[in-house]
């Protein structure tokens, strides 16, 4: 932080630092394409369109949500990629220790912040990882829709190379059924005419 | 439309049609580079960094603001360039009509939803541009603020493309002295040290 030295107040200079280092969420991509299917999306764009897609489906929550809290939620649910990785949704192996790395990419960035603010933040990403709030159900169903979505425009992409099943990708919408019951026939229709169309096995 | 033929609510299906047509900021590349230099930053990338720095220094603000619509301005403010496109900063020929362009695309894009969800976001989009309200001030200093940074960060880098000297800066600055003073001196900092270490011309 030589290059902020004229910040002088120890609180403000740490979250000019937290900001500049999560610009490196622009590197982390993820395994789904974009619609256009030019490249893989990072994180930083894919968070983004979550909270689009919150803002614009809110309807469609079964639970009275907090929208202001979904969208704190979808802006920092994969922040700690920043020093974990982005792992894949059908990745078994990936997820074994998934939560180990997880729980101290958290540590360290969040303690980057003060401890009220990192406190605060934490709290909203341990939010959406336990699944226990409406928002944080809401959240993750949209968390699922979104990339459904990107996977079936870019003809199955992560599923081919994921080798995945339909009944693997029913599994992991669950969510939606319960938190989104309106959009759980988009997800019947995408896996139906993903089969139909050759994209995806039964 | 036809790949989700099978979503018979209108409505739903517009919506959908909506988010998939957003995906298009990934591609829309703004002058300055990300942080690390190695290539230009698209509108959903800002888009999310705008809103998580309206997270983290929402303290700054000199008047109190609803955080959720200061959220929700930074998610949308840039929407429109989906079909206006990019227009730089300090570019005052691609200024001279971009009011009218950016209204027309205002119209088409917005007019994809169903016209009391379009109006609501587009009144959020006007607010930014109108800047009269305190979260509209907040939400246009962070937009200053966080360009500025990367700018900073890559050795000038949009300042050399447009041959800007610091007395255009501080006017294109101007509104961070009000709505978030206590961020002022960072501006300040960045000016001065930038024609210290010769990135900027005074």
């Amino acid at each position: 932080m030589e290059k902020f030295k004229f910040i002088k107040d120890e609180k403000l200079k740490n979250q000019i630092k937290f900001v500049m280092v999560i610009d490196e969420m622009k590197n982390i991509f993820r395994r789904n394409l974009i619609i256009d299917g030019s490249r893989r999306e990072n994180d930083a764009e894919h968070s983004w369109h979550l909270a689009m897609l919150a803002m614009i489906l809110e309807e469609y929550s079964a639970e009275k949500i907090d929208l202001e809290r979904v969208l704190k939620i979808a802006l920092v649910h994969d922040l700690i990629e920043v020093y974990a990785g982005d792992t894949f949704a059908y990745d078994e192996k990936g997820y074994e220790d998934k939560e180990e790395r997880e729980k101290q990419a958290a540590d360290k960035l969040f303690g980057m912040l003060d401890s009220t603010q990192g406190a605060e933040i934490r709290a909203l990403w341990d939010e959406f990882e336990a699944m226990e709030t409406a928002e944080s159900r809401y959240a993750n169903a949209i968390d699922r829709i979104q990339p459904l979505i990107l996977n079936y425009m870019t003809n199955g992409h992560t599923w081919k190379l994921g080798d995945v099943h339909s009944t693997q990708i029913y599994k992991r919408m669950d969510i939606i059924r319960t938190a989104t019951p309106e959009l759980w026939h988009i997800v019947e229709g995408i896996i139906n005419t993903s089969i139909e169309i050759g994209i995806l096995k039964p």
